[in-house]
């Protein structure tokens, strides 16, 4: 926005732009795209991106679907052109044939997307675009293949290596701060007071990934709270008047809130990338960290409970439920019901404690009648743990958990 | 380098990297690559494309012909099992079927790559990977459409939009300033205190695009010198002695060396984006400024004068001779001879005026016998010289210079 | 704070710090300032001048008084020594005689707070001090001798060379944020929403100075809009609903608002330098800028208005009641009446025009009765208002505010 | 002199610094120094404090010494009212008669160059102008007075507090780097590939102080090698093609090389505060860094020998001599005849080891017949040593260096 104002207010481009937009005045989103997805040379191309891009902001959802349905039917494959170039490249193998067939079997709606990306601030909108695709894809299913070309594109510009990881404090900009305030979604931040009593502290910490090319914009963060042993419940992590301990007497980091920002990144993951770059960070800066655990919500756990009805797990006690729940309640596919296990356990996490009475939050209570649960990352166990469970679908857990779970099993 | 030993200075890192690192030792870097590629999660996924990646790099030329060589022929598509999935979505479109057909359209290669770039410093590692392959496709074209994929990704990873523009003068770090001197492709930098000369005057500026992945190296840069009114010789702009004027009396910008830095990126472009941003902003903020000019080398009118054997041509002056070449020598398919100058035509500038005895240095009398040009990029026409140049071969140029030219012609 | 926290993280400090500490214990600031004063060589300095400080920060009022005290007796010049060497300097003046003479006119306690200013993060320290001092100076005027060598220094230590100007806005980092809106003493800022209505929209800027030994603490900071024409009321300034210009479409800044953050800097005037800076640099910036006005309280008027006994002033409109009271009402020593007046005249401003109803807050109505006025930062007459508002004491106005004003002065 | 010219190109200071100039124009330094010793308010001070500085840059030494004349005679203290003022003083205590014996006993000249210095730039021309004055003090003692007062005011000025410590790397900034060629004052840097060797090698560091009036010139910098072992020659630390061992290899950090690089702060102390401070920065990043020494010259052994004349002594080696020369060669004030010797003890550093051979070039031979000498400082004797260093002039030593002396002694 700023950016687009800043470029507008030379003289250059404002007698350069003018031209431009003369000749496209009058023409829609799909002419203006056919045109930049026909441009020769790069004189025209950013213009008419930022064209399209500007007109795309200002439609209506009516307009949007229509420009989504334009781009998967009218910048399809052709499946004769793939099958014939794909034969002219098997047959006499070269960097011309295989650049036509490379050309013929991806559809040139993926071209498009490029060139809207190369305007300044193009990579923000086209996130955005994103977001309304998804909306509107769960009431249309037809627009699903166009995701695919999104999400292809996306993870290849938001791959880890263009990403910077950012620590957010109390000096950051007010325009990252409220950002974290809005997008916070595991426990709720209420005002500037509360932010600061998340971020100021000697004892908090909190750090985003953000790409270059969306400055601004934190694609997830994680608040983490520096503590001696391990925290049981959200309550006193977060009272507000608590005393804080010193950064330097920390055992132990608390990841106690991770939160995507960007609904239109839905499917990019960079959530374990972050707890590691984050776990790697501290312990150079704070000799003393030795335990990287998370203190989680469980979401499913009341509903499951709700729904089962083994007399055992009934009478079992709060930790000894959410112990059975995280161990033995199992998808079709064998993996936890519970998408959060299945998250952290994915990334090479274990089981390592549950707790009643951990979150008394009206959220807390709802989804997990306050039960929540400690993962740990061990460095020396990472590995092994992420492998058998990816392969053998094995929870790691303490003995501690697996003594919980086994005394509902028992029951039952 | 740096990056990767600050990362290896923590104790977390090098506790995971051993782990991950004993199970890899011995491994060729095709297992590491097939591993890399099967590896499900991201857990163990960054080290394997830095092992992948330190592998290469001490790597001898039999090697890394080997591993392009695997990942053209192991990596490939599968023709077979492209046709079903392009049969089977065609049939019944969906999210699933199009995203079977697009994994099955495109090599496994691209995948590597991708997943290469994920670790921090591995952008670098790939440009330098393609820089080698350009090197073996010179005498191997069997490697040609691995370049594809190369440059399908590298157009993708560089586009505009990822790009900063950054000025680079006497207060740029060292590192990058030695960058420049190494870099200067156009007119040589003998010494540090000949590149104060370019960059610390009141009337000289520079600027780069850098890419936020590699930000130590810049990717293009251009040399600028602030003038009254258009020069004539390289001579007289980098005398040694020459009193420079203030910035702000100048009313001319005259772009008098345009240098790539990185051999790995040929083919992407960069050079329009670069002179077009880097106009606003000097329009911006030095409001005399109104004419922009470029001083450029003529590199192959020497060569073609020697070749041509027209009495008329060899008797006119250098400047007709200049003239002719730039507005009547073409290829084949009616574009000009001249390399430079199908590069300023076809971002849209025009041929200004043409002189003798502007570039003495031995590299100029070789190159053209002393002649250079200067484009105009003259905003209201530029769209205009674009699209009647892309179209219709047709070169822009003064009145003067078609005069000159057309007596030649007249003579011939 | 988190500088000592810093600093005391080192193994080096650490072992350095105790050292000294245990030296220093059970010693009372005055005992450590006297050791302060004789330490030959840095070594011991720093550290005794931060145990100085961190005893005082800790100090009940008795103390600190006991402190000034100390230093206003102890670390008093000694009259006889003085004349001493006046006589020795006078009659032999060497560089050695100077020197002697320039120590013993000079009080102990300049040199302490020299020493105490070394420590970083001590100047903050002092100018906190100072508060202090100042408030007891109120019930207690034997301490202020020791305020004038507090002036003196700082006086020095906050000269306009060393002061940098910052911008603040909503990319400014919360920490300084949260301060402007503690410090706003004009138009109180009630939220952070209130604050982002003051720094975001485009026709709005802010802009502070700050010290380099004070990184995160405004010292004065000025709030600005961008205006059509010149307003002539708070409320439509401030309106909640209002639509922004484009900051390049406005011919006015209007300096609405100016704030002195730091009670222990009174008396160190940054105003007038920072509103040529601010008025330069928006000049540079936006180049449609031709007029530089404030928006300002006339806080004397209501009291000045209730004490007054004309009936020709009493019938007459706000507006000329406010014209004369600023034009005629006079001190003593022939200054305006109006501090807020005496300070913009005093800076070579002119009343411009004045306005009813322009400040309908209960503060507005209680201090001036609604009225505002303009002052006129008119660069061509700067010097000469200046001048004669120093030497004659001239008070520059328009014509029309002068008609206003002749008009009471008439009927009287 | 850019922040100069950028000034002056804004619109609003031309038209104001022009109505200024013009009342300036043809009047002389002193008359402009009344001037601004008599402006009121700071409307006119700055431009007036620019043209005084201007004009002195282009002065020539017989004006630049009458201005220092001037300060000298015209705005020295008038006896009288010192002495009237102090009794008025010490007869009524007050705010008032102490500011007025404050104003008296202060020669007007402290309070022009305090003026001189609100100008931005202006620290680092009056650094400038002292530099001049020592020059002429050489032969003009008369002038000694006034460098006492600039000597009281860069003190304050450039108090530590002020300061900031920067690393000066590969990644500095070209205009700052070649001031380190040009300051490096131990072992001279011939050539930027010369510098390169000192500064970008993992195992080499180099650290500044800066005033923020000054950013671009360093006041004084420390060149740092990291090492296993102390060193015993210069020869080998600097060695071309050494192999650089990782920093984080290191045990020891050796301050082979620091160097002042103002003339015109000369007697203005940094060196003890950088040492301080670097090792504590050092031994933060790099825990494994235990030990902290210097490897310095011994410039002044060589004159020293060859004028003594007791056999013993010519007959020692040159370790002897050099352990000698430094533990027992004394001046009147019994403190150690050799500069370094006495900086470095005064530090509270102790004299650990002598070399013999290293450093043989040519300086080297001249100043200490290639002899050097390792100074340690070790945290838990700083204290002491400073302190016996200072009170009972005792120099603090390893038990091999006294032996070595010893040996001489025993001798003679």
């Amino acid at each position: 926005m700023s950016y687009f104002a800043g470029l507008l207010s030379t003289l250059f481009d404002r007698r350069y732009e003018r031209a431009v937009s003369l000749d496209a005045e009058g023409r829609t989103m799909t002419e203006l795209a056919l045109d930049l997805l026909g441009a020769r040379g790069e004189v025209s191309g950013s213009t008419l991106a930022r064209l399209i891009l500007d007109q795309y902001a200002g439609a209506d959802d009516a307009e949007k679907r229509g420009f989504f349905a334009f781009m998967l039917q009218d910048l399809e494959i052709d499946p004769v052109e793939v099958v014939e170039c794909l034969k002219a490249y098997k047959e006499a193998p070269s960097k011309r044939s295989y650049r036509e067939y490379a050309r013929a079997s991806e559809p040139r709606r993926q071209e498009l997307l490029r060139r809207l990306n190369q305007v300044p601030g193009g990579t923000a909108h086209l996130v955005s675009m994103r977001k309304d695709l998804l909306r509107m894809i769960r009431t249309d299913r037809m627009l699903g293949p166009l995701d695919v070309d999104f999400q292809h594109l996306f993870a290849s510009w938001f791959n880890r290596g263009f990403l910077v990881l950012r620590p957010i404090n109390w000096s950051s900009p007010a325009e990252i701060l409220e950002k974290i305030i809005a997008y916070e979604a595991v426990h709720a931040i209420d005002s500037w007071d509360d932010l600061r009593r998340r971020l100021q502290p000697s004892d908090r910490r909190c750090f985003g990934f953000f790409h270059p090319a969306m400055p601004d914009e934190p694609l997830i963060f994680v608040e983490v709270a520096l503590t001696r042993g391990i925290p049981n419940s959200i309550q006193s992590l977060l009272a507000d008047g608590r005393d804080p301990i010193e950064a330097e007497e920390a055992d132990t980091a608390v990841f106690y809130s991770i939160s995507n920002c960007q609904a239109g990144l839905a499917g990019i993951s960079f959530g374990n990338s972050l707890i590691k770059q984050v776990a790697a960070d501290l312990s150079r800066d704070l000799s003393l960290i030795e335990t990287f655990v998370t203190l989680s919500p469980i979401p499913g756990l009341s509903k499951w409970l709700d729904q089962a009805d083994h007399p055992a797990l009934k009478n079992a006690s709060r930790q000894a439920q959410a112990a059975y729940y995280l161990l033995d309640a199992k998808r079709e596919d064998r993996l936890p019901v519970d998408p959060v296990a299945r998250f952290h356990l994915g990334n090479g996490a274990s089981v390592h404690a549950v707790h009643a009475d951990a979150d008394l939050s009206e959220n807390g209570m709802r989804q997990s009648y306050g039960a929540m649960v400690n993962y740990m990352y061990d460095l020396s166990r990472i590995t092994t743990n992420h492998e058998q469970f990816v392969t053998e679908k094995t929870v790691a857990a303490s003995p501690e958990v697996h003594a919980l779970s086994a005394l509902v099993a028992a029951a039952k």
